[in-house]
């Protein structure tokens, strides 16, 4: 396997660490892609568990890094973080701009089987396989400790790939997630256009779905506001708290009264969110 | 005095507080102008503290509030924290937006007397007068527990304003501040163009000049970081460190080696000047 090529965009010290911010081509997008990492201090002596943060609608591979506050607690913790941009961009596709729920900066981590999205919309084969092992490649990463969590698109996004890959990812949590995809408004439009007519096959993307035959060790932890307005129409958590309860799998479901869908919200709990993993990712 | 009208522009809740984003129509700029506030949860109980933060070019009033972490230790150290916009804006100037240095996003903090900039580049004012009185008018402010810190052409502002008011702020400090804008190529460009030719009328808006004869009782504290693209030719800290030491103001300058100009500099320093300000604002 031959090395694959980064390019550096920019780097900002960082709570004793750095972030960074590169661009590459992906084989799995084939097209160029954007992530951001950030390296705690503790990395100059040894590689450390990784933690991907998938973003929601909208976001880029910056949102995360500059508005949660993270860095404190990824150098607190001695976590690396990896935030991925969330679709390819100016993939030359006609309507990818035409929406701000799909195609650009909405690639909702699924790999698109219709055309002309199959091209490039590898999102899930992309954050899962490639991300990974490039970060395995090129920096102080263990790759056998890694947890994932996520933001509304990017919450789906998180619980999906680790209730498909628990060998992969030890540890997850999200922020107001999207849990039951195809029964939203914006899963079925989406999933339709990117997976095509056919619900059965959406099923692999819907957390809800997919809980129900595939457990997850650890306990999941998700933190929802309460005043979130995409709460009802969208998000669903209780039809996510049901399918667990109904498997017996541990889910920490925690109503924030009064918090709305910001990076207000995340700042407040990403500490938590950061120790819930750290405490995982640490002792498994 | 007749109660000044605020509009709520937008809510979110943020470590048990709120951050608000406001608009008004101030009348020391003759013109609508912007301010975003976090308020603890403290507040609730009874008035607490008030921290201002001057931001530097281009920012607007969200920048701080949403980058630098700030919410967490002003609630953790029970104080309010308000953010100016840096400039009117959309003033009819014809200029106002030629130059990201000058006019839209750079009132440095100054009463312009130039025309046509004298109508409504009136940031001085604005800052020192108007805002905390609308602050006191408004919100559970003790106005008799001010402070003020600002990054970069802010942490000039934020100088200039605690050195001319000690009676007014109690606390101090700044990232990157440019120090000595009458010695920088920014300043002398700035100040020719609201204040006029004459550099004498420019002495009061320069921190260096000012400390000479304007002592502040409590120590200054000032981060810089060591790589900032801007530090040997605009920001200067050791004039200031300098003049400092000729009248025995008391000065805490910390070189922060690797440190940018970023915002990622000053989320990982914020809880220090936070501190820094809360312990002088609650033993005064």
């Amino acid at each position: 396997m031959t090395a694959q090529s980064l390019t550096l965009v920019s780097q900002s010290a960082c709570f004793g660490g750095t972030v960074s911010f590169y661009r590459h081509v992906s084989s799995a997008c084939n097209h160029e892609m954007k992530f951001s990492v950030y390296i705690p201090p503790q990395a100059k002596l040894a590689p450390v568990p990784v933690l991907y943060f998938l973003s929601g609608l909208t976001c880029t591979e910056e949102n995360f890094m500059v508005k949660a506050g993270a860095q404190r607690f990824a150098a607190q913790y001695k976590v690396m973080l990896v935030v991925p941009d969330t679709s390819p961009r100016n993939t030359g596709i006609a309507e990818e701009e035409d929406d701000w729920t799909f195609g650009t900066g909405a690639g909702f981590y699924v790999d698109a089987t219709q055309a002309p999205w199959n091209d490039h919309y590898k999102m899930y084969r992309y954050v899962t396989e490639e991300l990974p092992a490039l970060i395995a490649e090129h920096f102080p990463a263990r790759s056998d400790r890694q947890g994932i969590l996520g933001h509304s698109m990017g919450g789906h996004g998180a619980l999906v790939c680790a209730l498909r890959n628990p060998d992969r990812y030890l540890s997850v949590s999200a922020f107001a997630p999207i849990v039951a995809p195809t029964r939203s408004p914006w899963g079925q439009q989406i999933f339709t256009r990117y997976l095509g007519n056919d619900p059965s096959l959406w099923r692999n993307y819907d957390a809800t779905e997919l809980v129900r035959t595939h457990p997850f060790k650890h306990p999941i932890l998700i933190d929802q506001g309460t005043t979130d307005s995409f709460l009802e129409q969208q998000l669903m958590p209780e039809v996510f708290q049901q399918a667990c309860a109904q498997v017996g799998q541990p889910l920490t479901l925690r109503m924030q009264t009064g918090y709305d869908h910001s990076y207000y919200f995340i700042a407040t709990f990403i500490e938590d969110h950061i120790r819930h993993h750290a405490k995982i990712l640490r002792e498994f």
